[in-house]
Protein backbone atom coordinates (compact mmCIF):
# COMPACT_ATOMS: atom_id res chain seq x y z
CA UNK A 1 0.00 0.00 0.00
CA UNK A 2 1.36 3.35 -0.84
CA UNK A 3 -0.03 6.94 1.08
CA UNK A 4 -0.21 9.54 -1.47
CA UNK A 5 -0.97 13.08 -0.34
CA UNK A 6 -2.56 15.19 -2.47
CA UNK A 7 -2.62 19.74 -2.17
CA UNK A 8 -6.17 20.46 -3.51
CA UNK A 9 -7.35 24.14 -4.32
CA UNK A 10 -11.20 24.93 -4.78
CA UNK A 11 -13.62 27.06 -4.95
CA UNK A 12 -16.01 26.14 -2.08
CA UNK A 13 -19.19 28.36 -3.54
CA UNK A 14 -20.75 25.11 -5.58
CA UNK A 15 -20.08 22.47 -3.08
CA UNK A 16 -21.78 21.45 0.70
CA UNK A 17 -18.58 21.52 1.76
CA UNK A 18 -15.20 19.45 2.32
CA UNK A 19 -16.91 16.18 3.44
CA UNK A 20 -19.51 13.83 1.84
CA UNK A 21 -22.96 13.87 3.99
CA UNK A 22 -25.43 11.78 3.67
CA UNK A 23 -27.67 12.78 1.03
CA UNK A 24 -30.94 14.24 1.68
CA UNK A 25 -33.76 16.52 0.26
CA UNK A 26 -32.05 19.87 1.57
CA UNK A 27 -28.64 19.10 0.31
CA UNK A 28 -28.48 19.35 -3.87
CA UNK A 29 -24.96 19.73 -3.81
CA UNK A 30 -22.15 17.29 -3.89
CA UNK A 31 -19.21 17.39 -1.55
CA UNK A 32 -15.81 18.15 -2.89
CA UNK A 33 -14.27 14.89 -0.86
CA UNK A 34 -16.99 12.93 -2.69
CA UNK A 35 -15.77 14.90 -6.27
CA UNK A 36 -12.48 13.76 -5.81
CA UNK A 37 -13.20 10.41 -4.61
CA UNK A 38 -15.11 9.61 -7.61
CA UNK A 39 -12.83 10.51 -10.41
CA UNK A 40 -9.89 9.36 -8.21
CA UNK A 41 -11.43 5.96 -7.95
CA UNK A 42 -12.39 6.09 -12.07
CA UNK A 43 -8.37 6.74 -12.75
CA UNK A 44 -7.36 4.28 -10.00
CA UNK A 45 -10.01 1.55 -10.37
CA UNK A 46 -9.90 1.18 -6.86
CA UNK A 47 -12.56 2.53 -4.04
CA UNK A 48 -10.52 5.31 -2.80
CA UNK A 49 -11.31 7.37 0.74
CA UNK A 50 -9.33 10.63 0.94
CA UNK A 51 -8.05 11.69 4.70
CA UNK A 52 -8.20 15.97 4.23
CA UNK A 53 -6.85 17.71 7.34
CA UNK A 54 -10.26 18.65 8.27
CA UNK A 55 -13.73 19.79 7.04
CA UNK A 56 -14.71 23.11 5.25
CA UNK A 57 -18.05 24.45 5.47
CA UNK A 58 -20.21 25.26 2.62
CA UNK A 59 -19.19 27.76 0.44
CA UNK A 60 -15.75 28.04 1.86
CA UNK A 61 -12.29 28.27 -0.23
CA UNK A 62 -9.10 26.02 -0.23
CA UNK A 63 -5.63 27.51 -1.14
CA UNK A 64 -4.17 23.96 0.11
CA UNK A 65 -6.34 21.44 1.65
CA UNK A 66 -4.19 18.61 1.86
CA UNK A 67 -5.77 14.99 1.77
CA UNK A 68 -3.40 11.40 1.27
CA UNK A 69 -5.50 8.38 0.28
CA UNK A 70 -3.93 4.81 0.58
CA UNK A 71 -3.69 2.53 -3.06
CA UNK A 72 -2.17 -0.17 -4.37
CA UNK A 73 -2.51 1.18 -7.74
CA UNK A 74 1.22 1.62 -9.14
CA UNK A 75 0.47 4.21 -12.11
CA UNK A 76 3.04 7.17 -11.46
CA UNK A 77 2.06 10.42 -9.30
CA UNK A 78 2.42 12.42 -12.37
CA UNK A 79 -0.18 10.48 -14.62
CA UNK A 80 -2.31 10.66 -11.57
CA UNK A 81 -2.28 14.56 -11.16
CA UNK A 82 -2.87 14.81 -14.87
CA UNK A 83 -5.83 12.71 -15.28
CA UNK A 84 -6.87 14.43 -11.80
CA UNK A 85 -6.79 17.47 -13.43
CA UNK A 86 -8.40 16.45 -16.63
CA UNK A 87 -11.15 15.01 -15.02
CA UNK A 88 -11.86 17.47 -12.35
CA UNK A 89 -14.47 20.24 -12.55
CA UNK A 90 -12.56 23.42 -12.87
CA UNK A 91 -13.33 24.69 -9.57
CA UNK A 92 -11.16 21.78 -8.23
CA UNK A 93 -7.43 21.38 -8.87
CA UNK A 94 -4.80 19.33 -7.97
CA UNK A 95 -1.52 21.68 -7.19
CA UNK A 96 0.73 18.66 -6.23
CA UNK A 97 1.19 14.94 -5.23
CA UNK A 98 3.67 13.58 -3.54
CA UNK A 99 4.23 10.12 -1.95
CA UNK A 100 4.56 10.03 2.14
CA UNK A 101 5.55 8.15 4.82
CA UNK A 102 3.02 5.14 5.93
CA UNK A 103 1.56 7.15 9.35
CA UNK A 104 1.43 10.27 7.87
CA UNK A 105 -2.23 11.29 8.31
CA UNK A 106 -3.07 15.05 6.86
CA UNK A 107 -4.80 16.02 10.06
CA UNK A 108 -3.49 13.98 12.69
CA UNK A 109 0.47 15.09 11.54
CA UNK A 110 -0.42 18.33 11.38
CA UNK A 111 1.45 21.02 13.56
CA UNK A 112 -0.77 23.94 12.74
CA UNK A 113 -3.02 25.41 10.64
CA UNK A 114 -3.26 29.27 8.55
CA UNK A 115 -6.88 30.26 7.59
CA UNK A 116 -7.44 33.62 5.72
CA UNK A 117 -10.25 35.65 5.91
CA UNK A 118 -10.73 38.44 2.68
CA UNK A 119 -13.04 41.65 3.46
CA UNK A 120 -12.96 43.65 0.68
CA UNK A 121 -14.00 47.46 2.40
CA UNK A 122 -15.10 49.47 -0.44
CA UNK A 123 -18.30 51.23 -1.49
CA UNK A 124 -18.71 48.14 -4.62
CA UNK A 125 -17.09 44.91 -4.32
CA UNK A 126 -15.01 44.30 -7.66
CA UNK A 127 -16.95 41.58 -9.72
CA UNK A 128 -13.88 39.19 -9.42
CA UNK A 129 -13.94 38.90 -5.61
CA UNK A 130 -17.46 38.28 -5.73
CA UNK A 131 -17.22 34.83 -4.63
CA UNK A 132 -14.14 34.93 -2.49
CA UNK A 133 -14.27 38.44 -0.17
CA UNK A 134 -17.05 39.24 2.04
CA UNK A 135 -18.17 43.14 0.74
CA UNK A 136 -18.57 45.74 3.53
CA UNK A 137 -19.23 49.17 2.51
CA UNK A 138 -18.60 50.85 6.01
CA UNK A 139 -15.34 52.35 6.52
CA UNK A 140 -13.39 49.88 8.94
CA UNK A 141 -11.25 51.19 11.29
CA UNK A 142 -8.39 48.79 10.43
CA UNK A 143 -5.54 49.56 13.18
CA UNK A 144 -8.17 49.41 15.78
CA UNK A 145 -9.09 45.73 14.72
CA UNK A 146 -4.67 45.25 14.47
CA UNK A 147 -4.73 46.65 17.93
CA UNK A 148 -7.89 44.72 19.46
CA UNK A 149 -6.37 41.74 17.61
CA UNK A 150 -3.25 41.10 19.93
CA UNK A 151 -5.67 39.98 22.72
CA UNK A 152 -6.42 37.15 20.98
CA UNK A 153 -3.09 35.26 20.16
CA UNK A 154 -1.79 32.77 22.93
CA UNK A 155 -3.71 29.80 24.24
CA UNK A 156 -6.77 30.61 25.42
CA UNK A 157 -10.51 29.59 26.16
CA UNK A 158 -11.99 30.00 22.67
CA UNK A 159 -15.36 29.19 23.71
CA UNK A 160 -17.06 32.68 22.76
CA UNK A 161 -15.94 32.55 19.49
CA UNK A 162 -17.11 28.85 18.89
CA UNK A 163 -20.55 28.10 17.14
CA UNK A 164 -23.83 27.33 19.35
CA UNK A 165 -24.54 24.42 18.27
CA UNK A 166 -21.35 22.45 18.37
CA UNK A 167 -19.73 22.54 21.47
CA UNK A 168 -16.30 21.02 22.29
CA UNK A 169 -15.73 20.14 26.14
CA UNK A 170 -12.12 21.40 25.68
CA UNK A 171 -12.39 24.82 24.26
CA UNK A 172 -8.82 25.54 24.83
CA UNK A 173 -6.65 26.08 21.46
CA UNK A 174 -3.33 28.14 21.05
CA UNK A 175 -3.42 31.33 18.50
CA UNK A 176 0.32 31.39 16.96
CA UNK A 177 -0.31 34.45 15.33
CA UNK A 178 -3.30 36.88 13.86
CA UNK A 179 -1.91 39.37 11.66
CA UNK A 180 -4.21 42.06 9.74
CA UNK A 181 -3.77 43.32 6.44
CA UNK A 182 -4.89 45.70 4.34
CA UNK A 183 -3.67 46.65 0.51
CA UNK A 184 -5.81 49.09 -0.99
CA UNK A 185 -9.62 47.88 -0.89
CA UNK A 186 -8.56 44.48 0.42
CA UNK A 187 -8.24 43.11 3.95
CA UNK A 188 -7.07 39.96 5.17
CA UNK A 189 -7.27 38.70 8.44
CA UNK A 190 -4.44 35.32 8.90
CA UNK A 191 -4.98 33.08 11.75
CA UNK A 192 -2.79 30.57 12.46
CA UNK A 193 -3.50 27.91 15.53
CA UNK A 194 -2.58 24.44 16.63
CA UNK A 195 -6.52 23.60 16.03
CA UNK A 196 -9.54 25.27 15.72
CA UNK A 197 -13.44 25.30 17.10
CA UNK A 198 -15.98 24.90 14.62
CA UNK A 199 -16.74 28.72 12.80
CA UNK A 200 -13.74 29.99 14.80
CA UNK A 201 -12.22 31.81 12.40
CA UNK A 202 -15.35 33.27 10.75
CA UNK A 203 -16.48 34.19 14.59
CA UNK A 204 -13.38 35.76 15.23
CA UNK A 205 -13.78 37.30 11.69
CA UNK A 206 -17.12 38.89 12.36
CA UNK A 207 -15.96 40.07 15.92
CA UNK A 208 -13.41 41.77 14.42
CA UNK A 209 -15.31 43.34 11.61
CA UNK A 210 -17.82 44.88 14.66
CA UNK A 211 -14.66 46.08 16.47
CA UNK A 212 -13.80 47.89 13.17
CA UNK A 213 -16.88 49.57 12.27
CA UNK A 214 -17.55 50.39 16.02
CA UNK A 215 -20.61 48.43 17.10
CA UNK A 216 -18.17 46.71 19.68
CA UNK A 217 -16.48 49.27 21.22
CA UNK A 218 -12.30 49.15 21.88
CA UNK A 219 -11.86 47.07 25.13
CA UNK A 220 -14.42 44.91 24.75
CA UNK A 221 -12.47 41.83 23.41
CA UNK A 222 -11.11 41.17 26.45
CA UNK A 223 -14.85 40.51 28.48
CA UNK A 224 -16.42 38.89 25.76
CA UNK A 225 -12.99 36.51 25.51
CA UNK A 226 -13.34 36.09 29.48
CA UNK A 227 -17.17 35.33 29.50
CA UNK A 228 -17.00 31.88 27.54
CA UNK A 229 -20.54 33.50 26.22
CA UNK A 230 -20.75 33.27 22.37
CA UNK A 231 -23.73 35.91 22.63
CA UNK A 232 -21.46 38.21 23.08
CA UNK A 233 -19.12 37.87 20.26
CA UNK A 234 -19.77 39.20 17.05
CA UNK A 235 -21.79 37.34 14.23
CA UNK A 236 -20.23 34.38 12.20
CA UNK A 237 -18.72 36.00 9.22
CA UNK A 238 -20.23 35.00 5.82
CA UNK A 239 -18.31 31.74 4.50
CA UNK A 240 -17.52 32.97 0.65
CA UNK A 241 -14.44 35.36 2.44
CA UNK A 242 -13.00 32.42 4.14
CA UNK A 243 -9.57 30.47 2.66
CA UNK A 244 -8.19 27.20 4.31
CA UNK A 245 -4.67 28.58 3.39
CA UNK A 246 -1.93 26.39 4.45
CA UNK A 247 -1.60 23.67 6.64
CA UNK A 248 1.67 22.66 8.31
CA UNK A 249 3.51 19.65 9.13
CA UNK A 250 6.59 18.67 10.99
CA UNK B 1 -30.00 67.12 -20.85
CA UNK B 2 -27.17 65.92 -18.85
CA UNK B 3 -24.57 63.80 -20.24
CA UNK B 4 -23.30 61.31 -17.53
CA UNK B 5 -20.01 58.58 -18.04
CA UNK B 6 -20.05 55.35 -16.17
CA UNK B 7 -16.90 53.52 -15.96
CA UNK B 8 -17.93 49.97 -15.72
CA UNK B 9 -16.21 47.10 -14.69
CA UNK B 10 -18.00 42.86 -15.74
CA UNK B 11 -17.57 39.76 -16.22
CA UNK B 12 -18.54 38.60 -19.63
CA UNK B 13 -18.82 34.80 -18.99
CA UNK B 14 -22.91 34.91 -18.39
CA UNK B 15 -23.61 37.23 -21.36
CA UNK B 16 -24.00 36.70 -24.90
CA UNK B 17 -21.46 40.09 -25.25
CA UNK B 18 -21.77 44.34 -24.70
CA UNK B 19 -24.34 44.47 -26.98
CA UNK B 20 -28.16 44.18 -27.37
CA UNK B 21 -29.11 42.14 -30.11
CA UNK B 22 -32.38 41.15 -31.78
CA UNK B 23 -33.16 37.83 -29.48
CA UNK B 24 -32.90 34.89 -31.10
CA UNK B 25 -33.76 31.29 -30.20
CA UNK B 26 -29.65 30.19 -30.17
CA UNK B 27 -29.11 33.39 -27.67
CA UNK B 28 -30.56 32.72 -24.54
CA UNK B 29 -28.33 35.04 -22.59
CA UNK B 30 -29.29 39.03 -21.92
CA UNK B 31 -26.67 41.47 -23.14
CA UNK B 32 -24.59 43.74 -20.80
CA UNK B 33 -25.71 46.87 -22.58
CA UNK B 34 -29.21 45.87 -21.86
CA UNK B 35 -28.81 44.78 -18.52
CA UNK B 36 -27.70 48.06 -17.36
CA UNK B 37 -30.33 49.89 -19.27
CA UNK B 38 -32.83 47.97 -17.43
CA UNK B 39 -31.73 48.81 -14.09
CA UNK B 40 -30.94 52.69 -14.66
CA UNK B 41 -34.55 52.82 -16.52
CA UNK B 42 -35.74 52.14 -13.23
CA UNK B 43 -33.85 54.00 -11.37
CA UNK B 44 -34.38 56.99 -13.38
CA UNK B 45 -38.04 56.25 -14.37
CA UNK B 46 -37.07 57.01 -18.11
CA UNK B 47 -35.84 55.17 -20.93
CA UNK B 48 -32.29 55.15 -20.91
CA UNK B 49 -29.47 54.49 -24.00
CA UNK B 50 -26.12 53.31 -23.18
CA UNK B 51 -23.41 54.56 -25.34
CA UNK B 52 -19.99 52.40 -24.42
CA UNK B 53 -16.41 52.92 -25.95
CA UNK B 54 -17.01 50.08 -27.98
CA UNK B 55 -18.69 45.92 -28.33
CA UNK B 56 -17.09 43.46 -26.55
CA UNK B 57 -17.64 39.79 -27.52
CA UNK B 58 -19.96 36.75 -25.78
CA UNK B 59 -17.32 35.81 -22.49
CA UNK B 60 -15.31 38.64 -23.06
CA UNK B 61 -14.37 41.27 -19.63
CA UNK B 62 -14.15 44.43 -18.88
CA UNK B 63 -11.85 45.99 -16.50
CA UNK B 64 -13.13 49.72 -17.22
CA UNK B 65 -15.38 49.67 -20.24
CA UNK B 66 -16.77 53.42 -20.60
CA UNK B 67 -20.46 54.39 -21.59
CA UNK B 68 -22.96 57.59 -21.58
CA UNK B 69 -25.93 58.15 -21.18
CA UNK B 70 -28.36 61.62 -21.64
CA UNK B 71 -30.67 62.15 -18.77
CA UNK B 72 -33.37 64.99 -17.29
CA UNK B 73 -32.90 63.55 -13.90
CA UNK B 74 -31.85 65.28 -10.78
CA UNK B 75 -30.93 62.55 -9.01
CA UNK B 76 -27.40 63.09 -7.48
CA UNK B 77 -24.45 61.08 -9.32
CA UNK B 78 -23.50 59.17 -5.94
CA UNK B 79 -27.22 57.97 -5.56
CA UNK B 80 -27.37 56.61 -9.02
CA UNK B 81 -24.02 54.97 -8.60
CA UNK B 82 -25.08 53.32 -5.46
CA UNK B 83 -28.49 52.13 -6.88
CA UNK B 84 -27.07 50.61 -9.59
CA UNK B 85 -24.12 48.63 -7.53
CA UNK B 86 -27.10 48.10 -5.19
CA UNK B 87 -29.38 46.34 -8.18
CA UNK B 88 -27.53 45.22 -10.89
CA UNK B 89 -25.97 41.71 -11.00
CA UNK B 90 -22.93 40.98 -8.97
CA UNK B 91 -21.03 40.01 -12.02
CA UNK B 92 -21.62 43.88 -13.66
CA UNK B 93 -20.40 46.78 -11.37
CA UNK B 94 -19.79 50.73 -11.59
CA UNK B 95 -16.49 52.04 -10.62
CA UNK B 96 -17.49 55.43 -11.00
CA UNK B 97 -20.22 58.09 -12.30
CA UNK B 98 -19.22 61.96 -13.68
CA UNK B 99 -20.92 64.36 -15.58
CA UNK B 100 -19.69 64.87 -19.04
CA UNK B 101 -19.67 67.93 -21.49
CA UNK B 102 -22.89 67.30 -23.81
CA UNK B 103 -20.59 66.56 -27.13
CA UNK B 104 -18.51 63.71 -25.24
CA UNK B 105 -19.01 60.39 -26.57
CA UNK B 106 -17.68 57.21 -24.92
CA UNK B 107 -16.76 56.00 -28.50
CA UNK B 108 -15.87 58.71 -30.94
CA UNK B 109 -14.04 60.69 -27.87
CA UNK B 110 -11.59 57.71 -27.60
CA UNK B 111 -7.93 58.62 -28.34
CA UNK B 112 -6.67 55.25 -27.61
CA UNK B 113 -7.93 51.24 -26.03
CA UNK B 114 -6.04 49.01 -24.14
CA UNK B 115 -6.30 45.21 -23.94
CA UNK B 116 -5.34 42.81 -22.28
CA UNK B 117 -4.93 39.25 -22.59
CA UNK B 118 -4.42 36.74 -19.84
CA UNK B 119 -2.61 33.25 -20.65
CA UNK B 120 -1.58 31.14 -17.44
CA UNK B 121 0.99 28.90 -18.87
CA UNK B 122 1.12 25.85 -16.35
CA UNK B 123 0.15 22.13 -15.81
CA UNK B 124 -2.93 22.95 -14.28
CA UNK B 125 -5.19 26.57 -14.28
CA UNK B 126 -6.07 28.13 -10.60
CA UNK B 127 -9.27 27.92 -9.92
CA UNK B 128 -9.91 31.47 -9.56
CA UNK B 129 -8.77 32.27 -13.03
CA UNK B 130 -10.31 29.74 -14.56
CA UNK B 131 -13.18 31.88 -16.14
CA UNK B 132 -10.68 35.12 -16.88
CA UNK B 133 -7.42 33.65 -18.44
CA UNK B 134 -6.91 30.76 -21.37
CA UNK B 135 -4.98 27.95 -20.10
CA UNK B 136 -2.15 26.73 -21.96
CA UNK B 137 -0.04 23.74 -20.49
CA UNK B 138 2.73 24.18 -23.46
CA UNK B 139 5.48 26.06 -22.04
CA UNK B 140 5.78 29.45 -23.62
CA UNK B 141 8.89 31.20 -24.90
CA UNK B 142 8.16 34.31 -23.47
CA UNK B 143 10.98 36.16 -24.91
CA UNK B 144 10.55 34.53 -28.34
CA UNK B 145 6.89 36.24 -28.14
CA UNK B 146 8.25 39.74 -26.76
CA UNK B 147 10.83 39.83 -29.52
CA UNK B 148 8.57 39.05 -32.42
CA UNK B 149 5.50 41.22 -31.62
CA UNK B 150 7.73 44.45 -31.75
CA UNK B 151 6.54 44.11 -35.65
CA UNK B 152 3.16 44.82 -34.64
CA UNK B 153 3.58 47.63 -33.62
CA UNK B 154 2.72 51.02 -35.28
CA UNK B 155 0.66 51.90 -38.44
CA UNK B 156 -0.02 48.89 -40.31
CA UNK B 157 -2.20 46.66 -42.61
CA UNK B 158 -3.87 44.20 -39.69
CA UNK B 159 -5.72 42.81 -42.37
CA UNK B 160 -4.29 39.32 -41.50
CA UNK B 161 -5.67 39.48 -38.35
CA UNK B 162 -8.97 40.37 -39.03
CA UNK B 163 -12.06 38.01 -38.28
CA UNK B 164 -12.40 36.53 -41.35
CA UNK B 165 -16.45 37.16 -41.37
CA UNK B 166 -16.48 40.64 -40.81
CA UNK B 167 -14.27 42.36 -43.14
CA UNK B 168 -13.75 45.94 -42.87
CA UNK B 169 -12.51 48.32 -45.59
CA UNK B 170 -9.71 49.79 -44.03
CA UNK B 171 -7.60 47.60 -41.79
CA UNK B 172 -5.04 49.90 -41.25
CA UNK B 173 -4.79 50.89 -37.46
CA UNK B 174 -1.81 52.10 -35.54
CA UNK B 175 -0.58 50.10 -32.49
CA UNK B 176 0.74 52.38 -29.94
CA UNK B 177 2.50 49.73 -28.01
CA UNK B 178 2.60 45.54 -27.15
CA UNK B 179 3.39 44.50 -24.10
CA UNK B 180 4.09 41.09 -22.92
CA UNK B 181 4.50 40.61 -19.40
CA UNK B 182 5.28 37.61 -17.21
CA UNK B 183 4.65 37.05 -13.60
CA UNK B 184 4.79 33.45 -12.07
CA UNK B 185 2.56 31.40 -14.19
CA UNK B 186 0.67 34.43 -15.43
CA UNK B 187 1.65 35.86 -19.11
CA UNK B 188 -0.41 39.31 -20.20
CA UNK B 189 -0.38 40.80 -23.51
CA UNK B 190 -1.49 43.99 -23.74
CA UNK B 191 -2.38 46.38 -26.85
CA UNK B 192 -3.44 49.52 -27.48
CA UNK B 193 -4.25 50.98 -30.19
CA UNK B 194 -6.06 53.86 -31.52
CA UNK B 195 -8.63 51.68 -33.19
CA UNK B 196 -9.15 47.44 -33.13
CA UNK B 197 -10.94 45.50 -36.02
CA UNK B 198 -13.14 42.91 -34.77
CA UNK B 199 -11.88 39.88 -32.98
CA UNK B 200 -7.87 41.73 -33.78
CA UNK B 201 -6.64 41.23 -30.14
CA UNK B 202 -7.44 37.73 -29.89
CA UNK B 203 -6.31 36.89 -33.70
CA UNK B 204 -3.01 38.89 -32.42
CA UNK B 205 -2.74 36.87 -29.34
CA UNK B 206 -3.62 33.21 -30.76
CA UNK B 207 -1.07 34.61 -33.16
CA UNK B 208 1.89 35.31 -30.27
CA UNK B 209 1.15 31.84 -28.40
CA UNK B 210 1.45 29.87 -31.50
CA UNK B 211 4.89 31.70 -31.82
CA UNK B 212 5.68 30.66 -28.07
CA UNK B 213 4.81 27.34 -28.44
CA UNK B 214 7.07 27.15 -31.47
CA UNK B 215 3.85 26.06 -34.10
CA UNK B 216 4.50 29.09 -36.00
CA UNK B 217 8.56 29.89 -36.62
CA UNK B 218 10.41 32.90 -35.37
CA UNK B 219 10.54 35.31 -38.31
CA UNK B 220 7.21 34.18 -39.75
CA UNK B 221 5.34 37.16 -38.37
CA UNK B 222 6.53 39.58 -41.13
CA UNK B 223 4.96 37.46 -44.16
CA UNK B 224 1.74 37.11 -42.11
CA UNK B 225 1.43 40.15 -41.88
CA UNK B 226 2.57 41.40 -44.86
CA UNK B 227 -0.09 38.33 -46.90
CA UNK B 228 -3.07 40.09 -45.59
CA UNK B 229 -4.41 36.96 -44.93
CA UNK B 230 -6.20 35.69 -41.99
CA UNK B 231 -5.95 32.15 -42.40
CA UNK B 232 -1.68 32.29 -42.33
CA UNK B 233 -2.09 33.61 -38.68
CA UNK B 234 -2.87 31.69 -35.80
CA UNK B 235 -6.00 30.78 -34.02
CA UNK B 236 -8.65 33.03 -32.27
CA UNK B 237 -7.80 33.10 -28.65
CA UNK B 238 -10.66 32.07 -26.59
CA UNK B 239 -12.86 35.03 -25.46
CA UNK B 240 -12.11 34.08 -21.52
CA UNK B 241 -8.86 35.35 -21.56
CA UNK B 242 -9.44 38.79 -22.93
CA UNK B 243 -10.35 42.50 -20.75
CA UNK B 244 -11.23 45.27 -22.00
CA UNK B 245 -8.43 47.15 -19.82
CA UNK B 246 -9.13 51.29 -20.35
CA UNK B 247 -9.87 53.84 -22.72
CA UNK B 248 -8.12 56.77 -22.83
CA UNK B 249 -9.80 60.24 -23.82
CA UNK B 250 -8.10 63.56 -24.91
Amino acid sequence: MKNILLKIEYEGSGYCGWQTQKRSASRKRPSIQETIEKVLGRILREKIKLSSSGRTDAGVHAREQPANFKTNSQMPLKKIKKALNGLLPADIRIKSISPVKDDFHSRFSAKSKIYRYFIVNADYCPVFLRSCAHHITAPLNVSLMKKEAKLLVGKKDFKSFQASDKIEKNSVRRVKSLKIGKKGKLITIDIEADGFLYNMVRNISGTLIEIGRGKIPAGRLKYILRSKDRRLAGPTAPAKGLFLWKVKYR
